[in-house]
């Protein structure tokens, strides 16, 4: 790879070819531009690209990518920068092409239950449109928002609506991609079921933007379900929060969310956003927010009552009902700003592991073990019905940077332990720039050089966000 | 490639090394073997294998591969030979690699819903087996009573169930894989969500045996819903059953099956079954069979009368209600037989085309406009919530077969047709060796290219399954 300050050298002397492709008003190197786009939602990390551009069309990122090709210019594609793995962050300098100006949700297929989109579109903006038609796009990452569906496909994110309906790539029938050398493709058909050819489409779901730049998404959408209800479970116990949520899931349920917080990210949270919603006491742990939803209010009543009965037998405290829209939004509010309140309060670094469902518990244990081990304090919250547990530590008394050597050997101690329960490093995340170093320990060197060869397919130059994921060889 | 002589030859001196791996009593080279493995179920093809190889596990097709590899000779994998695209032919000769024998459910683990098992179990074995813990493993192809599951990662497959509950992709969480060198990957984690490096497991799913060979499966399961409720309903116009089944989706209803059988198609099966519980009228043109599932039956009973109200809008004549179980069973039986009879009265060539749902009145409408124009009788069932329809051929007073010139205009006609109305070839059987010449119909140069180069990345020497889905140049 050329170092970065080279590359950066290299890619002024194109200012001028990018203009002629974009426009003179969407080609930016100008230091406020530039350190604008040098970080995303990742820790502390920042790195300068050598410029940003803001193309339009298919067809501009074609020749972007024609251009940048021929010359070995590296390119960074990026979304709304939320990612949270460095996904998106231009370490080698280079172009960051931002893909802000697609912005267009392109056709609601009422018909056939699909939506096509470009990929600068607000991951709400998105679910709104489609709901005005009574239509549902279920994945709703925390940062939905202001996170770009484009990124959504890149990451394959999930959200607290995964747990029954899936995340990102379940819903993703075809993709418009530019490759890296230019050319543009469609991976699929606009097909629910296809066993045409290998599947580039998720292939390319997930790929974090190494393989190719998603110009054009062609998603599923669902009926959207008439009514939900929402409920606030306390427990004494993390472990035992850990336990019920995989019995409900053997009793037959499937909720529509089941969300854990520990009890430390609560407080952190309700302070941070000023609600006293939820109730807390010195005893409690962790809370449960579950969901369930569908088009029949009675059944959905009784499933929640069949579901808290059983929830006694682990030893949970009053179960609060959310009772009308306003409480239910505030709940959600909470849970969805979790994430910022503690990254405030100083826990900086986020582990997104997955384990097997019923493997929560030992998790749980394992983790608070390793805190006490590497001297960290550490929170937990997430995705619980789907085994994702977010996991956020902080060192009392020092900065605790990615960047810091203590780091890494806890880090993998973690991921060792995630492994052996069965999971793995990223359940919707990605791996990114921060996590890379880690991926040897859930693959085995075969698997990483087939990636690798995957990569070397669609990207021979090693142009196209190079040094994400893995690094080649 | 070499010829399938030279192949054979080679084969045959490494008969005593392939021994020497399994066995004696698991490598056959009998005629009547070689017949047995010659053919599928797809057309009247027939190509003789050099000799048969029954492994008992992953270390022994590891050996074998390590072994075929270094002397370039040809494997093709195979599980039952149910398949009707030809993926599992040995048209190269050489070694014919038989799952059969690794036919054990490993684990069926009820903590965490999933199922580990062998790629040489019957399908409906392991659906058995995992309802009788109270779980559902839903892709249920109309050959589950003998198909393998390991055949079914390869292509794809779907069945009736897909239109609520998706294909056989959307239950594989992690695989483990022999690759055409012999090295044992596993693809991913035994996890619900995974961001974790590019999605391996999704490229070996539908990837017809041409990357490595599966040898170990984990299984996503959901717990089995409780009740389903059975219609049927005939209609006098098949375009208006067409619109009827898009219609149903749009008003919010998700049935768990929701197919169409031409009336020819019925009548031929009625009578190779001998059943009488159809009735057919000379106005009739197609029924639809409508099934819903879950946990509440009054919720079920006001879904399938809002279903049928719906439905008196589109010309239906009187909606036929299965009463119980057994009525229900003979109307799948009538379904799922209906390819095996309509292929026995002549009916052989049958293709697998998808479409978005709203566009099967315009496939419906084509199909038939070709039909005349090309000469030949054509019926029509399938997965029609899905957009899936299988198109049966037979060219009266003639032996239309595949290798016909006569049939490669129609075929390319009816897949630019299926193109223009967004679909693709092949929602649930793969392009195995019958269809891989239209590939190009629906895929650009640049994007075949990135699949020969992924299949020269896992397998250089192409070696493995050669010659499916696509030539290498």
């Amino acid at each position: 790879m050329p170092n970065a300050a080279a590359t950066a050298d290299k890619a002024l002397q194109y200012i001028d070819s990018l203009k002629r492709i974009v426009g003179d008003a969407f080609v930016f190197t100008d230091e406020e531009s530039l350190h604008k786009y040098a970080h995303d939602e990742t820790e502390n990390l920042h790195f300068l690209p050598a410029v940003v551009v803001k193309p339009r069309s298919t067809d501009e990122i074609s020749a972007i990518m024609q251009f940048c090709n021929s010359n070995k210019i590296p390119v960074t594609p990026r979304g709304a920068g939320t990612g949270l793995s460095g996904g998106a962050l231009p370490q080698l300098g280079g172009v960051l092409l931002s893909t802000e100006r697609m912005n267009t949700i392109l056709e609601i297929d009422e018909r056939n239950l699909q939506v096509t989109t470009e990929p600068g579109v607000i991951t709400e903006v998105l679910q709104n449109a489609v709901k005005e038609k009574g239509l549902f796009y279920p994945p709703d990452p925390s940062s939905r928002g202001s996170c770009f569906i484009g990124g959504n496909i890149a990451e394959n994110s999930g959200g607290p609506k995964a747990v029954k309906y899936g995340v990102v790539k379940d819903y993703v029938l075809n993709l418009e991609v530019v490759l890296p050398n230019g050319a543009v493709i469609w991976t699929g058909a606009n097909v629910l079921k296809n066993s045409t050819g290998y599947n580039l489409t998720q292939l390319i779901v997930g790929s974090e933007g190494t393989l190719g730049i998603v110009t054009k998404i062609v998603l599923k959408l669902l009926p959207f379900p008439k009514y939900d209800l929402l409920m606030l479970v306390p427990f004494n116990s993390l472990e035992k929060a850990g336990e019920a949520v995989s019995a409900i899931f053997r009793a037959g349920f499937t909720p529509s969310a089941m969300e854990l917080v520990e009890i430390n990210a609560l407080k952190i949270v309700s302070k941070f956003v000023d609600s006293s919603v939820v109730p807390v006491t010195d005893e409690m742990e962790a809370h449960l927010i579950i969901e369930v939803d569908g088009n029949h209010m009675e059944t959905l009543m009784s499933e929640m009552e069949a579901i808290a009965e059983l929830l006694t037998k682990f030893d949970c405290g009053d179960v609060f009902f959310a009772d009308d829209a306003q409480q239910k939004a505030e709940l959600w509010k909470l849970r969805r700003r979790v994430a910022e309140a503690v990254k405030i309060d100083g826990y900086t670094i986020e582990e997104d592991t997955v384990v097997p469902r019923a493997e929560l518990p030992a998790l749980i244990r394992g983790v608070k073990a390793l805190g006490k081990q590497y001297s960290f304090d550490v929170v937990c919250y997430g995705h619980a019905g789907d085994g994702n547990l977010h996991i956020r530590i902080k060192k009392p008394g020092s900065i605790y940077s990615l960047n810091n050597p203590d780091v890494i050997p806890a880090l993998k101690a973690l991921f060792e332990l995630v492994k052996q329960l069965g999971g793995t490093i990223s359940g919707e995340h990605g791996i990114g720039l921060i996590q890379k170093e880690y991926m040897n320990i859930v693959f085995d060197d075969a698997s990483l050089q087939l990636m690798r060869g995957i990569k070397k397919i669609f990207d021979p130059n090693n142009i196209l966000n190079s040094g994400k994921i893995f690094d080649m060889d």
